[in-house]
């Protein structure tokens, strides 16, 4: 067993990221990672809080919950925290009309949001509708305001689809920044107060929790800067590299959620 | 007359920026600005000496010399000094077989290039070629290689068509420059290499010369930087705050290259 094992003591609450630690996101739904279903059941079982905390952002929340239930994950709707639902709180509050740079399986959950004569852009995981057409037009939009508001779902630089890395929003959240230099607001991962929605929704305090992520900045990073403890798996979109970042260094490193699992129930109790 | 005129004193060479200077690009070839056609007729019959220096990537430079021809410029291949033909000089040297992420139109000047296995991505003003598709190729390609190199034809935030504002290269280069934590070479303005290759072309020092342009960022801070005088034009993709840019001060703003010139050929020779 890990030597740091025992850097887990204390903890009584869990934030699962789900892309790469539950499944790999691919065609037909993707694919569970080996011993993920099991790892989530024994973890509901025990005396900890989970949440899942994931910066999914091509389907709704309902699609998303279906596909992974499809997959034998134990998950409802209500246990997770994602970033289209808390973007439409922020653009209610503030009165914004957004051009939507989405995907399509996630426009459902903008439906009751006014998009009418634009006054800011939401940016999310658009995948093929990053089109030349769309980022154009998202960027006039931009140009045409006097106090440009781009929010963007998430920064993250890639993710892992069982055909490959993708490009995730991240990129271009950055090339809209700087085509009309301004500076985006994120919401999701690594986003402090998105760590923070999760946490209160399980009652569970910073110094309490884990991270379980396979993204060494979004996931390891951002918990980290939060106060939480943070574990790598060594799945999705994990790199050996990761381990040697010049910045960030995980609480620990896992083969998978199963191994983070074992750990967890070894020593969080102590 | 601009009280600022006499900055031009001692000046023998003039680098021409070309689109928002000479003409505003779009459908069929775009349309020349006002003005400008005689102007520069009246620099090449002065005793100045003239070079285009251009960022224009979506054209080869024989495309781009018959447009202009045709909206009436004195203007010939050999006056031009722009990034694809440097580009291809780079990866001849450096046994480089670039991933093209190019617009069609200037895919011919890379004939004489190996693309077979690629081990570094060239981007360019890709326009509607910018998909999600060929961006997560290039992508793919730098994250294989060991040291990704990533080469851009110019780093420009945006320019305007007839249409309106379109977004440049800078943008997709910053992305991809996001996406694998690395860095581009930029061949273009306002590399200080591209500006000295212009000048070397005419046999004119920095300090003798001056360069014209619309972009504030590139064309006048790039020139600046490498000693040479600059003028920004109110044309193309001038906007009013440009003149009131945080870190670049033009040596002087005028309405067109016509109000250029005939400062020019008022205060050069003093």
């Amino acid at each position: 067993m890990a030597p740091w094992g025992k850097r887990l003591a204390g903890v009584s609450g869990v934030l699962l990221d789900i892309s790469g630690v539950l499944c790999d996101s691919g065609a037909g739904g993707g694919t569970a990672i080996a011993g993920s279903v099991e790892a989530v059941a024994r973890l509901k079982r025990s005396r900890l809080k989970v949440r899942f905390c994931t910066n999914e952002s091509q389907k709704s929340q309902a699609e998303l919950v279906g596909q992974l239930r499809r997959l034998g994950f134990d998950i409802s709707e209500g246990e997770v925290t994602a970033p289209a639902p808390a973007a439409c709180q922020i653009l209610k509050e503030r009165g914004l009309r957004p051009y939507l740079l989405i995907h399509d399986g996630v426009r459902s959950e903008f439906d009751q949001i006014d998009t009418s004569n634009p006054n800011c852009v939401v940016i999310a995981d658009a995948g093929e509708s990053f089109s030349y057409q769309n980022m154009n037009n998202a960027f006039q939009v931009l140009m045409e305001l006097e106090n440009p508001v781009l929010i963007s779902l998430g920064k993250g630089r890639y993710y892992k689809e069982t055909s490959g890395l993708m490009l995730d929003v991240g990129p271009y959240m950055k090339a809209l920044e700087y085509a009309c230099g301004i500076k985006a607001e994120v919401v999701g991962k690594p986003s402090p107060e998105f760590f923070k929605s999760a946490l209160q929704a399980i009652g569970v305090e910073a110094h309490q929790a884990v991270m379980i992520g396979d993204d060494i900045v979004g996931d390891v990073g951002g918990a980290q800067r939060c106060g939480m403890r943070a574990l790598q798996v060594r799945t999705g979109k994990f790199r050996p590299s990761d381990e040697h970042h010049p910045e960030v260094k995980a609480d620990g490193y896992v083969d998978n959620l199963a191994e983070a699992v074992d750990l967890l129930l070894q020593h969080a109790d102590k």
